[in-house]
């Protein structure tokens, strides 16, 4: 089986998309109307909320990347939920747009947590993926499950529930979960050792 | 003659343009008007439209690979065949869009069943010219003619034609299609066993 | 010196580049006013210069691969030659819309043709910082010369003059050099075999 | 440790969002109105602005991969440091609009200036965070911090400065670092002959 460049092609396609909407999700940024600095005024929570959004993808980037090489290969079902994860990145620009002009408002903070949240499980099921290609035991099954996996489901849960009821709450839980994930790199480099 | 590299060379280039395609459909998306839960309603046909395109490049994206990879190689014919298949997955997003804002008419629905024909019809020009590569009896010339050729070329036609009658019943032929076309990794994979 | 990496980057940097301008050209296209087929009308003539852009860039991506590949190397010269050719096929995309807005029209057209001549002038200044790091007599510096280096020059300055009388003529101008240029892969694949 | 395919990942990332983001700076360009050559006139200070950023994203593209060429590997702090340039990056394209819409304006100037430090400081950061990698003694530690570090700092934060008083001088002291800046090819070249 040529599983090497099969998992090399998957994850430089997820980088590219990756690349893309980091790029791109600045142009939902709302042009300033005048050239006063309090012009800029009305684009600080979009550029707030935009790099929220950057951050997200980088930890996903940086997760993501480590349990590919971590995981002996890909198969047919792990390439479709990598391509289900990349649908849930696709709409975050235009859930960070939406956010980011109507920072205080309820629907579009559930919308953005609920895209957040869907991301998540994403991952997650893409995971499911990558254990059932290297059967039970693989490398990544074990420290990373706790920091990448069940935490931020439930946090970014919680993110969605608080949202209905108070849209600033629900903004600081997933600051402080993309806190959290910030500093995954030492059970990630550890595996790497392995 | 060094065909290898021109093979990963017209891959990597397809992936891009199909990469760059993924991520920037979203942003033809409408913005929600308003921060009512109800301003997302004019866009949910949008983003089930954008769904299914999304569907249809991942199924192309994953034969494509399969396809490439069974080839011995790309010429001068080939490779245009190739900038042919993305001349009309580049015109997706414009379909998509005018489609998503439009999910009920007649000309949306034909324009983009027809773009979706026409994708079909270059990814079997594009096979055909890799046929040529290889000589008869290439690797591919087998089961994969049945799965990704001949069905659902048949199907998008059914499909071009009921959209002057019903746009539904051809959304429906689409996702009965898009259905049909997503498992189609068992005999790719058999492929790869050769 | 180890030039090869380079090569490759540079390489994969405008495959990049131009994977992008591919796919977001089309985003320059009118969305259709209305869902009557007529609705399609004003979009026809920007779909047409589009696919012109889009067999421009294609001439481009197949030429600029064989004389790459036919260098050894490149330098901090070539570089910012190749960066200086990206800048102008960059700008096609503005130069597509505008065209693509105002078929008929003198000022869109000499731009738009003075645009192309540009990328066919940067195309020639990267080929000479190319021979200059082969030295004279380098794979590429023969047949080639005549198909892609030469004639699209001549041709363009003659579209870029006929367009300031007639737009229409300045066009066929193009659409002839587009025809002459889309077959030149026979000396290429010539030079792959020395 | 494998530091090699990481290097590798984080340079091929950064190249996929500098590509990205060479393409569609030019879609902040905007569409002539009407057809007449005077048309172009609003447009010329936004292209003379794209091409500014073009050449400074062409400038730290030299750069960078010297940069990383020279660098033993990349860690968890050095990844971050590389989202983090690529988020000021990202910014760019939004402050060009701004400035090329506004030439003469204060606060476009300052913002534009400003991102343009920022990027500088990030490069700075990520330089630092790689010769932590490598230990003190690195190879780039030497001629490359003249040109590419400490100068340019300097230079952007007078040119923030002064944006507040004329933004022509500033945009004066911006081309003139770009200048120093366009030729650090000779140390970088020696580098790679060590």
């Amino acid at each position: 089986m040529r599983f090497s460049t099969e998992t090399d092609r998957v994850e430089a396609f997820t980088d590219r998309v990756l690349a893309v909407i980091l790029a791109i999700m600045v142009f939902e940024l709302p042009a300033p109307q005048g050239t006063e600095p309090r012009a800029l005024l009305p684009t600080l929570p979009a550029i707030a909320t935009f790099a929220l959004s950057f951050i997200l993808i980088g930890i996903y980037w940086n997760n993501y990347h480590h349990m590919l090489r971590a995981s002996r290969g890909v198969d047919g079902r792990a390439r479709w939920a990598n391509l289900h994860l990349l649908f849930w990145f696709s709409l975050l620009p235009f859930a960070t747009a939406w956010l980011g002009h109507n920072p205080m408002a309820v629907a579009p903070t559930v919308v953005y947590t609920l895209i957040v949240l869907f991301c998540a499980v994403a991952y997650a099921i893409l995971r499911q993926s990558l254990l059932r290609v290297n059967s039970i035991g693989a490398p990544f099954a074990g420290p990373v499950e706790i920091d990448i996996q069940g935490l931020p489901i439930v946090l970014y849960v919680v993110a969605v529930c608080t949202a209905f009821i108070s849209p600033i709450v629900a903004d600081v839980v997933l600051i402080a979960a993309a806190g959290l994930l910030l500093f995954p790199d030492r059970p990630s480099r550890a595996i790497d050792q392995t």
